[in-house]
């Protein structure tokens, strides 16, 4: 009989997401991983069974409501209950207004925005009749701010926090946890490494965030007690101004 | 030669669009008004030119790149120059989470959100050679706040005001000015006096809101002086809680 | 029989404060000006008269609970009814945190919070006898952001905008109009033509606020109908970053 | 030779500045703990002692410099180097604008922001050379809102969020980490059992906050990497409406 739990991680691809995924094995979940390409996961997998852990890949287009709910049916029935769902995919683009096409504008928020809707979603309807669960949005600086030529991502991740608001305000209620974590930094991935090497260059006394780390306060969220729930924090290299 | 200046109203359709119309051609503005049936438009349209005014209907769906395209164009090439343009389209659903579809998350960003997108980076685009206009996105309670049951129209108005704010540091310093008031409250609409007869009886004593007045503070937001512009105010009746 | 109607402007020391004063005059309301030195007041209440208007000075140091009851009720008793008060107390100074001695913590809050509670309390005990009357706080960027080396003067102006929230909430639905203009940019003043002669060079193509544009926005406020209020907006010139 | 670490939470007498005092006093930090009257600070004391920690009561008047200057230096001098400071003191009152005395208004500020910023400074300052230690303050949902009859409280409560505001943009970049937790939420005390017992009889579901998990979530603050530090995060029990 089984007494597997689940953890599943939507936009499993970067570096933060793979964290996230490997810090819940270690506790113990299965770690289910989702991107577009399922080949691509096939490190992730096996890094995490390597470690002793238990890992799953999907490979599911989030932003397509039959590949979500698939996926979702199939974990529930063949692994175990969804207890932790993320959704950690990014879209972080850079464009003068005039500059902005229709299809940059609807993109970015199909994935960052429609693809965390239909993602908190399913958990929700899966979670519900065990009135228990935890589902994260990750959040970022243009969350909170629209700032200049961020026009399509701004849209995107404001979108993707009143999703999760109105989920947190609907479903704290019916035992279920509803957590946006804004990352307000640079995350050392090789895309900083490539594109911004002087902020790279901060790396080893904290300038930039350990994709772990982030992990480590995503596990904290899921473990706080229910007297006690965080539905929104920042996360932020002490260099960064703000 | 034409000194003709003109003003644009997407979403027309409503009271409020009505009324910014008609003030706007009142101070001598060509009131260019559109929505996707341009036939009901035919009442307002008579009626500013009954009060001797210009209007224009436009039959256009905001959503569709093309005909938010031709309408600039037109109405540029036939017209007059934009000097202000109001995006006034609302879309205000209430589902829980596990009953909003799709559809719905998807067809109110479109209507609130990318319609809002389109029409603000045309007059971006009308406007910036001239270094001169003024672009006003209507924002609602549900721009700041997503609560319970208003995930799908949270999520879109949210995505609106991440627009407003990012064109409005954009477009600002170059003479452009963007602004995106909230309007905190019940409206006098007949949907309000049907469905709530209780909030529409306080009419008389000023509990709901005049579209006429929400209709000067957009015109004293066009009327600012460039040392004094105002990004967001609220617009809420006296008796309202907050 | 007295038609009299009186508007208080407390900090009428600056540009600001006089420009709203005079603007409140020209509209036909006996201008009552105070500040702590009254003698300073002579040239404004001069030019208010010159312009045909009314003026009255009180020496008043709005930190001193006696002394702004007094003045309170000197005006309703010997002027008329108060419809309308404005704090404009600024109090901006700069310290590192090591360096803002408990003397300059306190007594800016006592300045740009104290005094403003004060005046807003007396304000109310007027007004709610009346149900009706405008309250009007002058906010400041430091309203909305702690920034570094503003420590005293933020912590003031974050107080002073709740005292003006929740004023707002409790007098709205008693008639009263409680309103918190956010001033985020430089005024014209003597203070920025001597210190950032950089900014002030900008003062001809609206680089800096024009403290009559301030006036006509405080003016306006006051003019709105019930059913359209607003308690909090933003006041910023056209080139200012935010 | 000394490697005792120090913990300071000012404002010990309620439950949460005792559960924090307990939780850093297990981690082996000595528990350095104060209020205005240091003999109730005497089972608090046995309690940590009991269980094996270390502890040390302060009778400290944190509104007046000279004893908070006493106290640090006491500290630093006699114990050991304070690598983290806990600012706890509430002051959580409720009136009518009208019926909120100056003293009431200046009473509050002096608990509840005057002392933090008191606290603050001098924790800023023995910690700067060593650039290295945590500060926190507790905030309340008054911090974000000033509720109707909450002029003072919020007043004072907002003061103190800009304090740690500045605090944060100030000190981060020099490597001390200042949190401002926002406590939303009844807590499990005497109070609230007295005065809520509705609110109270959901304790054993989670209806109230956990005094010793608002602590282990400013451990885990404590305990976060540079690269990846909290400014502001909400504590709130899954019942409740926000």
């Amino acid at each position: 009989m089984s007494e597997r739990k689940a953890v599943l991680v939507v936009g499993a691809g970067d570096a933060t997401g793979g964290a996230i995924a490997k810090r819940f094995a270690r506790e113990g979940y299965v770690a289910c991983v989702a991107r577009r390409n399922a080949e691509k996961l096939e490190p992730l997998v096996a890094e995490i069974t390597a470690a002793g852990g238990e890992a799953r890949a999907f490979g599911c287009d989030a932003r397509v409501e039959e590949q979500v709910l698939e996926m979702f049916a199939t974990i529930e029935r063949e692994i175990g209950p969804l207890e932790v769902v993320v959704f950690n995919i990014g879209a972080n683009v850079q464009f003068s207004i005039t500059e902005t096409t229709e299809r940059v504008y609807r993109k970015v928020w199909e994935m960052a925005a429609l693809a965390g809707f239909l993602t908190g979603r399913e958990a929700a309807r899966v979670m519900l009749p065990r009135a228990r669960g935890t589902i994260i949005f990750t959040g970022a600086t243009a969350s909170l701010r629209g700032g200049k030529s961020f026009c399509a991502f701004a849209s995107a991740k404001f979108a993707l926090r009143a999703t999760a608001q109105s989920m947190a305000r609907e479903l704290g209620p019916k035992g279920i946890h509803v957590a946006h974590p804004i990352i307000d930094g640079a995350i050392d991935t090789a895309f900083i490494r490539d594109n911004f090497p002087e902020r790279y260059a901060l790396k080893d006394e904290g300038g930039i965030l350990n994709p772990d780390h982030i992990a480590d306060s995503y596990w904290q969220i899921h473990m706080q007690p229910k007297d006690a729930w965080t539905h929104e924090l920042d996360l932020r290299p002490w260099l960064e101004t703000f």
